[in-house]
């Protein structure tokens, strides 16, 4: 009887229980009566997804690829599989997910699941030239660790991300630093996940197209230590401010109080404003501005990523560009190497750029504008990353 | 036009785009109509689930703290609100998932999920004196690093990860070494995820239970280089032979040549066999009889968790305690400090643990067993490592 109730589990073990014995995937399907592959990319970029669900009434998709609000049905056949096949697509990381008779559902004969803030989604990648650069590659690469730091500014200790570049553990050499900043909503995993920056760092520098640097994403929440189980319980003093804590400079002074003192001195940096960049995508775009502005003699190159001068938020965002003049005179004095703007054509924060650079225009103060296709996305951060990295420190 | 197809896509943005712009989760829900809360844990440790679904026709849940294939239905309210309350549960972490009419479905309402081999599964934690140990504190943390290796042994450059404990950074001590093996269809990330190793060890080692050590949690598959999207593509020299690599004692090789020389000279460590102890679940355990009895000289500190010698599997496993008696005799002459044997009594491998216990009696071998209740579990793991890094090292 026990030992019926052992073999039953060994059994389930397999089969349900994520193989945690020694038997890899590729052994369970022999196990599985119908093993669904999804998603499958077929030699011409096209893609099929498939779910088994004998008894479900409607199933859709919506992906990455496909126009705000759009959903393609998948067709349900005599076996109880559901299918559709998509495509071709443009070689990309996309991330999609099932809505099973109203409810969200990820694709569970798929393992790759990255989080968006609160949203976990299913990922593919289809590879070829434009994700290359996301590819990993054999050979050396950097080191990524999450590095908990006391951050005397916000009360805290508190967790970012640190990447020291292929070579760094085998020298002696010192680095420039490249602090990069997340989006609201995020936190400092996203750089990490769906930004995918190690592997663009590492093809970067082993390929010679970027120098050799560390690579830093911070939390740019003030009121988080870390994201997820990892973090400890809120103390009385984290007001839960959220997103609206991105209006009150308290991580713009954390990140140069703290953050920038701590890598400098555990870090073997290369020190000055000359060896020090700065960029940020929307909420950490705005962060990048107030950063800039408020201490103008501290990075060589900076990038704003879809952000700028935030007017009439039809969802309440404080206006960001407004009493700047003295700063951005004191911006222009201390010259920058590099300040890149960077936005999609389609982002919805378009207009606040527009707003940033005609102010830039009105005061002489010179950058570099990157407009691409798309909107507010993981894609056009991807790209703005790898553009960005290559014309660092040198 | 342009401007409306803006507003609209922020306004989507913000409902479905996962916040990326500056609005934390809190906010977010004021603009849902139905923001559903799922899992609510109740003050009496009782847990309401909740799946917002009006084309549904039925949706249950399945959890850890269950017997073995049982579901609990969710009921549907007149607004199309599915819940159910269960328990209430001990202090424990827990995984669960939804299946909406007959798909496996992740609960949407929670961000955390962590992925078991090839399964994706959503978690809760009930706080209390059971899991105090895998609740992160406020204070001094130690740092985990994803590292790459290089393996002469394998041909390949692989991943690990290293906790350096609380205060390595700020001095110039010296550690031992924990070396931690994952079971088969884990890789490199479970004690991390799974395993919630860093948590467990920063609070052991704050609270003076353990002494500082660095813990190194390697990929115990032979065939890969690293787990998801940021491992390279296969070469044809990785053969793909799956968790049958667990009886080719390949990743024990590799452990021995490459693994150990490379922390012993990358970290400040401590050398020699009383510094250093190696443990490993189920394929790990597998994997920690093969390098302890074919190195009586290298550890200490030995733990086989959930592993035994087995005999006749179910599913084609090799016997692997076949011919060891010499191995046996050459362990006990070494004469490791602590060796300790555990297993819950309802594993499923509980058999093998009784002829590996046979056996080593029959050799005058002494050993300390460990048995709890449970089974082949995450939370009888993070038990068994609770228990055994105190006894490391002193």
């Amino acid at each position: 009887m026990k030992k019926q109730l052992r073999n039953r589990k060994a059994w389930s073990f397999l089969l349900v229980l994520g193989l945690s014995l020694g038997l890899a995937p590729t052994m369970s399907a022999q196990f599985r009566r119908n093993p669904v592959v999804s998603p499958e990319i077929h030699t011409d970029n096209k893609v099929t997804f498939r779910v088994y669900a004998p008894k479900a009434n409607e199933i859709t998709l919506s992906g990455d690829w496909m126009g705000f609000g759009k959903t393609e049905p998948l067709v349900k056949g005599d076996t109880g599989l559901w299918a559709v096949t998509i495509g071709p697509l443009e070689p990309e990381l996309y991330g999609y997910n099932f809505t099973v008779d109203g409810v969200y559902t990820l694709d569970a004969s798929n393992a790759l699941v990255k989080r968006d803030g609160v949203r976990n989604i299913s990922f593919f990648m289809i590879k070829g030239k434009g994700s290359d650069l996301y590819e990993p590659k054999h050979g050396a690469k950097g080191m990524v660790s999450k590095v908990w730091y006391d951050s005397p500014t916000l009360g805290l200790t508190r967790r970012m991300y640190v990447y020291t570049p292929p070579g760094y553990e085998n020298s002696k050499d010192s680095y420039p630093v490249f602090y990069l900043l997340h989006g609201g909503g995020g936190d400092e995993d996203a750089w990490n996940e769906l930004g995918l920056t190690p592997t663009i760092m590492d093809n970067l520098i082993n390929s010679g197209q970027a120098k050799p640097m560390i690579v830093v994403m911070t939390n740019g929440n003030p009121d988080q230590t870390a994201a997820g189980i990892e973090a400890p319980a809120k103390l009385p003093s984290q007001t839960n401010e959220g997103g609206m804590g991105m209006a009150n400079k308290k991580f713009e002074g954390s990140l140069v109080k703290d953050v920038i003192p701590y890598i400098e001195s555990h870090y073997r940096t290369k020190k000055g404003k000359e060896n020090r960049a700065l960029s940020g995508l929307s909420m950490g775009g705005w962060q990048t501005l107030n950063t800039t502005f408020d201490n103008p003699e501290l990075f060589d190159y900076i990038c704003v990523m879809s952000m700028g001068f935030v007017k009439d938020s039809p969802f309440g965002l404080p206006a960001n560009g407004e009493g700047r003049g003295k700063d951005i005179d004191a911006l222009k004095k201390a010259d920058p190497k590099v300040y890149w703007i960077a936005c999609g054509k389609d982002d919805f924060l378009y207009d606040s750029v527009v707003n940033l650079r005609n102010t830039l225009d009105e005061h002489g103060f010179k950058y570099k504008y990157v407009e691409s296709t798309g909107g507010h996305t993981w894609t056009n951060w991807r790209i703005y990353l790898s553009q960005f990295a290559p014309v660092l420190f040198k």
